[in-house]
C-alpha cells in the first residue's frame, strides 16, 4: 500500500507491481481474479513472468514494463548464483529479454523497459555481481520513475477537480495499470488526498469489464465512493446531472491532440460535449506521439470475437453472426478539454507536433 | 414463418406468438434459450402461460398481450369441456384473467388485452360454447391487429431506408416483441422485402443483451445481414461511416415527442446527432401518451443490481460497490428525426398533445 504525496487524507491505494518484501521476487496482484478474489503472486522465474503478462494477470502498459524490468534484474541475480562469468550472465539476460519481449508484441512500454535494462547491462559491471547490482538499481529506477510520473500527473491534474464532484471514467487507467497511483485516476486520488470529496462512476467497459472489475476495485480499496454503470448508461447519468467531469487514460496521443484509448471512450466524449461536461485525458508524456499527426492515421487493433460473443463463457451472439471488436477508438481533439501529463496540464487547442 | 406484405423478396421472419397448428395451444419461441437454442413451446395451461411470461420466455409488450389473449380463449374452451354453464365458464375466465394479469404488473398491453377479452365475454354468448367461440374470435382479432400494426409501421417507414444503407438498432423491437414483424425492425424487413439491400448493426444492449441475443437472431433467420457490437462501439462505427440510419423502438412517447426506450438509446441518439445520422423511432400509435407532457415526468424503473453485477453468472463488480441499473432512458425530441407509427411518419417538431 502506498500513500499519495502531500496528503491530508491517507489513501490505501494498492501497489500492484513491486519487489516482494524479501526482494527476491516480483510481487503483483493477479488482475484475472479481481474483483471477487485478491490474489497476490510472487513471480520468481521467467516462465512465471511470461505467464503473468500473457494471461493478463498483470496488464496496463506501464505495469508490464516495470514487471519486465524487475524480473530481468532478478534473473540476472539468479544467474550469478551459478556463474561468476559476466559474459555468461549477459547471455542469459539476452535470452530472458527476448522471451519477455515476445509476451505482448504491441505494447510500447515493454520493449522500452527491456531495452533500457539491456543498455544498462552493457554499460555496467566488471564482474557478474556488479552487473546484477547495476540491473537491480536500474529496475528500481524504472519503477520509481513510473511512480513519479503518476504522482506528477496527479499533482498537475488534481486542481481540475472540485469538492463534491462526481467524476466518470472509462476502462482502467489507475494503480492497477502502473507501478504507482495510475494516470487517469491519479488526479482523483491526489485531489481526495488533498481533502476534496470526490465520487466516481466507473463505466463497466465492455467487452472485458476493466471498469467494473478493476477501477471499481481499486477505488473501493482506497475508500473513494464508486459506483458502476454499463457503458450505455453514462449519457443518461450525465443528463440527470450526476456527472461533473470525465477523465480517461490514453494509449496514444497524436500530434494534433486526437486521443486513442479504450473502445467506448469516444462515445463518452461525445456525450460529455453534448452535456457541456469537461472531458480530460491523463497519460504519461511518453504517450504523446508527435510522429502521428492525427487519429485517422492510427491502425486500430481488432481483437478476437469471443470477447464479445462469450462474456463469462455464455454465448450471446448467434452462430455465424459477425461481431465488431476494435480494441480502441479515436476521440478527436475537438472533444478534449485538457490533456494532463507528467509535464503539466495542456489546454486545448493542442499542438504536440514540435514536442518530439 | 410469415412473409412481409407486397414483397419481392421472401423473408422468413419468425412468428413468435401464434396458435399452434392444431389450434389447441399457444405456440411461442422460448426467448430464454436464444440464440444458442431455438425452442418452440406449446402453452396449454394457465400455469404454463404464467411461467412463460414471468420468466421472459415470451417478452415484448405486444407479444405478451397477444399471448394472454390467446391463452384466455383456450382456457375458456377447455372449461366448456367440463361444464355447459356460461356462468361457470365466466367465473373461471375471471380467475384466469386475474392470474395472467399478475404476471407482469407494469406492462400496459397485458391488462389492455385481458380487459378486452373480459369485455368480449360480457357481450357475447348465450351458451358456454358460444362464449368460447366469441373469445377465440376476439383473441385472433387481437393477434391480427398486432400484425397489422406491425405491417403498417413497416409500410410507412420503409421509404426512409435507401438501398445499401447500414442501419444501427438498439435492444429488440422486432418480431420477437410482437405477434408480427416488429416495430423498429418492421421498416427494415419491409424495405428488404421491397428489394432494397440493407444491413444492420445490433448493439448488444447491456445488461440483458437483447440486441445480441434476439435482434441478431431474428434478422439472421430472415436472411438480413447483421453484425453485433458492444454498446460502446456504436459511436466509433458512426465515425467510420459504417452507419447511415438509426432506428429504435419506444416504450412510451411523450406529448412533446420525448422518447422513453431501453437504457442506452439516449447515448446512441446523441452520437447519431453528432455525426448527422438520421435517428428514427418506431412504435405502435398506442405508445404515444398525450397525458405525459415531457420525458422528465416519466418515472424510470430501476432494476435489480444482479443484471449488471453478474452477467452470465460471473461477478464483475466488487462486493459492496453500488451499481446503476435504470431500465430505460429518455431521448429528448430534439434528437429524433422522425417517429414512425401505424398511422404514418411523424416528422419533427412533434406535438402529440392534441392526439388523445
Amino acid at each position: 500500500m502506498t500513500t499519495a504525496a502531500a496528503s491530508s487524507v491517507v489513501l490505501d491505494i494498492p501497489v500492484t507491481v513491486d519487489w516482494s518484501d524479501d526482494g527476491r521476487a516480483v510481487r503483483i496482484v493477479d488482475q484475472r481474479a479481481l474483483p471477487t478474489s485478491v490474489v497476490w503472486r510472487e513471480l520468481r522465474t521467467r516462465a512465471e513472468a511470461e505467464d503473468a503478462i500473457v494471461t493478463l494477470a498483470v496488464r496496463g502498459a506501464p505495469a508490464i514494463g516495470v514487471t519486465a524490468a524487475l524480473m530481468l534484474a532478478l534473473l540476472a541475480e539468479q544467474a550469478t548464483a551459478t556463474t561468476a562469468e559476466r559474459a555468461e550472465v549477459l547471455a542469459r539476460l539476452d535470452a530472458d529479454a527476448a522471451a519477455l519481449r515476445a509476451t505482448r508484441p504491441t505494447a510500447v512500454n515493454l520493449p522500452w523497459a527491456i531495452d533500457r535494462m539491456l543498455a544498462c547491462a552493457q554499460r555496467h559491471g566488471e564482474s557478474a555481481t556488479d552487473l546484477a547490482a547495476a540491473l537491480r538499481e536500474e529496475a528500481t529506477r524504472i519503477r520509481d520513475e513510473d511512480r513519479a510520473m503518476c504522482d506528477a500527473i496527479g499533482r498537475h491534474g488534481a486542481a481540475l477537480f472540485a469538492d463534491g464532484d462526481t467524476v466518470l471514467t472509462h476502462c482502467n487507467a489507475g494503480a492497477l495499470a502502473t507501478a504507482g497511483i495510475g494516470t487517469a485516476l491519479a488526479p482523483i486520488y491526489t485531489a481526495v488526498a488533498q481533502g476534496r470529496r470526490l465520487s466516481v462512476i466507473a463505466d463497466e467497459t465492455r467487452p472485458l469489464w476493466q471498469g467494473a472489475r478493476l477501477t471499481a476495485w481499486e477505488l473501493a480499496q482506497a475508500g473513494i465512493p464508486v459506483r458502476v454503470c454499463t457503458d450505455g448508461m453514462a449519457a443518461a447519468l450525465m443528463a440527470a446531472g450526476a456527472v461533473q467531469r470525465v477523465i480517461v487514460g490514453a494509449d496514444r496521443i497524436c500530434a494534433n491532440g486526437d486521443v486513442v484509448n479504450k473502445i467506448g471512450t469516444y462515445a463518452v466524449a461525445i456525450a460529455a460535449r453534448f452535456h457541456g461536461i469537461p472531458f480530460y485525458v491523463a497519460a504519461p508524456w511518453s504517450t504523446v506521439d508527435p510522429a502521428t499527426p492525427r487519429g485517422d492515421a492510427v491502425v486500430i487493433e481488432a481483437r478476437h470475437r469471443d470477447e464479445v460473443v462469450r462474456p463469462a463463457g455464455r454465448v450471446i451472439v448467434p452462430e455465424g453472426v459477425p461481431v465488431e471488436n476494435p480494441a480502441f477508438d479515436v476521440t478527436p481533439a475537438a472533444l478534449v478539454t485538457a490533456i494532463i501529463t507528467d509535464r503539466g496540464v495542456h489546454a486545448a487547442p493542442f499542438d504536440f507536433s514540435a514536442n518530439a
